[in-house]
C-alpha cells in the first residue's frame, strides 16, 4: 500500500487528512468520479454508497476521489461539497492532484482511462481491480466478499 | 404572457436572449431546477427532454430555469455550462435573478416552492399548471397535448 | 364500431359478456396480451393499468384481449383468472376466439402482428391506433388525450 | 445433503431426475417460485438467472422449485413449460410435490414462508440461508462468495 502514489489536493466528509496506509488490514474501495459525469452520479457512486452500507465497516472502507480532467472551472471545491451534501454522501474524498497531462495525478499513476473507475486495494495493501464503466452488483459483491476472505498476507491463486 | 413576471440574470444553450413573449403561440413547458439538486437530474431534467422529443418544435417549446436557492458558490455560471454540456441538454436555460429573500426573484414570482418544478404556460400565455416534485409520464403527456388542442385564445373549462 | 370485428369466446372480470358497442361515445383501449408473453407482463399490461388510472371512466375504457397463438394448453381459462388475480388486474378481459390460422379470430381480423399490442378505437367507434411492442407513456398519454379532445362525430386532420 | 428433505413430483429442463446429492461438492441455489407469483417474476427468478450467469457452474449449481400452493389449476405442467420457455429460464426446474396442508412437501419441511424463497445450501449439503421475498444482489453475491470460499466440510464462524 505504502508503494500506490496517491497525490492529494485536499480532503472532505473527513476531519483529517488520510493516507492509503490508514486503511491497511481492511479492504478499501476507490469510487474514482467526477460530480459532472452521469454515469458516475447514475451508477457509480450509489453502488459506492451500497457497499459502504452492505459490508461491515471494519472488513470495508469506501472512500471517493473526485479527479477531474474536464471542466476544472465548474469543479470547485465549494461546488463538491455541496453536491455530496445535496447526494447525501457521507464516505471521505479525496481531491485528485492537478497532473502535468490530462489527467489528475492518481489517476495518470493508476492507468485509470475515465470516470467512473471503481479500484479494489487488498488487506496487504496490493490494487487488485480497477473496474472502467459499470460493473454488476453480483459481481462486485462477490469480488468484494473474496478479498476481505483473504488474510492480509494472503492472495487467492 | 406579458403579464407573467420573468427576471433573467442570463441565458444558456442560446445565442440571444428570450422573452416570454417569444414564445407565444405555442405552449411553453419551464423546467425550473438547479444542478445540485438530486431529484432535478433523476426526474425533472430526464423528463424535460422526453417532452422536447416526444412533442413538435411548433407546439411546444421547452426550456429551464435555473433557480439558484441553496449553494450559490457550488452553482457557477460555469459550472452551469458544464453540466448541461455533460448531461446533453439542449434546449434553452435561464438563470433566475438572484432575489430579496430565500428563493430568486422568478420562482418568488411565481409562487414555487422548490425544485423541480415543472410550470406550463398555454398558447395565450397564461399559466396553467405548476407541478413540483414528480409528475407521471402519461398524464403529463395528457395535459401538454390539451394544452396543445387548444386554439391560442381558447381555454378548455 | 359496429363494423369492427370481435369475435370473442368468453369474458373475465365482468358479469356480463360485452360488445365493442357498448363503448360508443368513450375512447376504447384494448392490451391485447398472453399471460406467458414477458413483454406483456413487464409492460403492456403495467401500462394499460397506468391508462385505466390516468383517464376518467366516462372519457377512456380500458379492455384486454387475451390473443392465445402460442402454448394453447398453458393458456386455460383458469390459468388466466388466477393470472388476472395475482397481477391485480380489474378491467375487463376478452378471451379471443379460435382461428383458422396462426392467430386468432380477433387478432387476425385487426392485422395485428404479435403481443403486446395496443388497439386505439375512438369516440365514433373507428380504429385510430395499434401499437406493437413498446410506446412510451408520454406520446400515448398525448395520443389518449387528443382522442378524448375529439368530438364523437369528428377526426382531427 | 442426505437429511434435507425433498420431494418432487417430477422435473422440467433436464433429461434425468436430480438429487440433492448430485451438487454435493457445489453451493446450491435453489429459487423457490410460482409462475402466477409477480415478485417470482419481477425479481426471485432473474436473480437466479443472474446468479446462474455470475459464478462459475463447478462453483455454483443454480435450480428452480416449483412450489404451487394457490390456484393449482392454473398452474399445470404444461404452462410450467411454456412459462420456462417464454421467460428464457434455462435451469433444472423440480415441481414440489403435493401435501396435506396448504404448503407443498419440500417447502412445507424447509419451513418456508411463501415465493419467491431462495435457498442456499453449502457445499457439505447444509442448508445455510432461507431469504424470503427480496434480498439485494450485492449482497447476495457477497454470501454465495462466502460459501464457495469454504472448503467442503468446512464452516465459517
Amino acid at each position: 500500500m505504502d508503494d500506490i502514489p496517491f497525490h492529494v489536493a485536499g480532503w472532505l466528509n473527513t476531519d483529517r487528512p488520510l493516507a492509503l496506509g490508514d486503511f491497511r488490514g481492511r479492504v478499501l474501495a476507490v469510487e474514482v468520479f467526477q460530480m459532472l459525469c452521469p454515469g458516475c452520479v447514475l451508477n457509480g457512486l450509489p453502488q459506492a454508497q451500497r457497499l459502504a452500507q452492505t459490508f461491515r465497516e471494519e472488513d470495508l472502507a469506501v472512500i471517493g476521489l473526485h479527479g477531474v480532467f474536464e471542466h476544472h472551472e465548474g469543479n470547485s471545491r465549494l461546488g463538491l461539497t455541496a453536491f455530496l451534501h445535496e447526494w447525501r454522501i457521507r464516505f471521505p474524498v479525496a481531491i485528485d492532484a492537478g497532473g502535468d497531462g490530462p489527467l489528475p495525478r492518481t489517476m495518470e499513476a493508476w492507468g485509470l482511462q475515465g470516470t467512473p473507475s471503481l479500484v479494489l486495494i487488498d488487506r496487504a495493501g496490493r490494487m487488485r481491480a480497477r473496474h472502467f464503466g459499470q460493473v454488476a452488483d453480483m459481481a462486485l459483491g462477490a469480488q468484494v466478499a473474496r478479498l476481505i476472505g483473504e488474510a492480509a498476507g494472503e492472495s487467492s491463486p
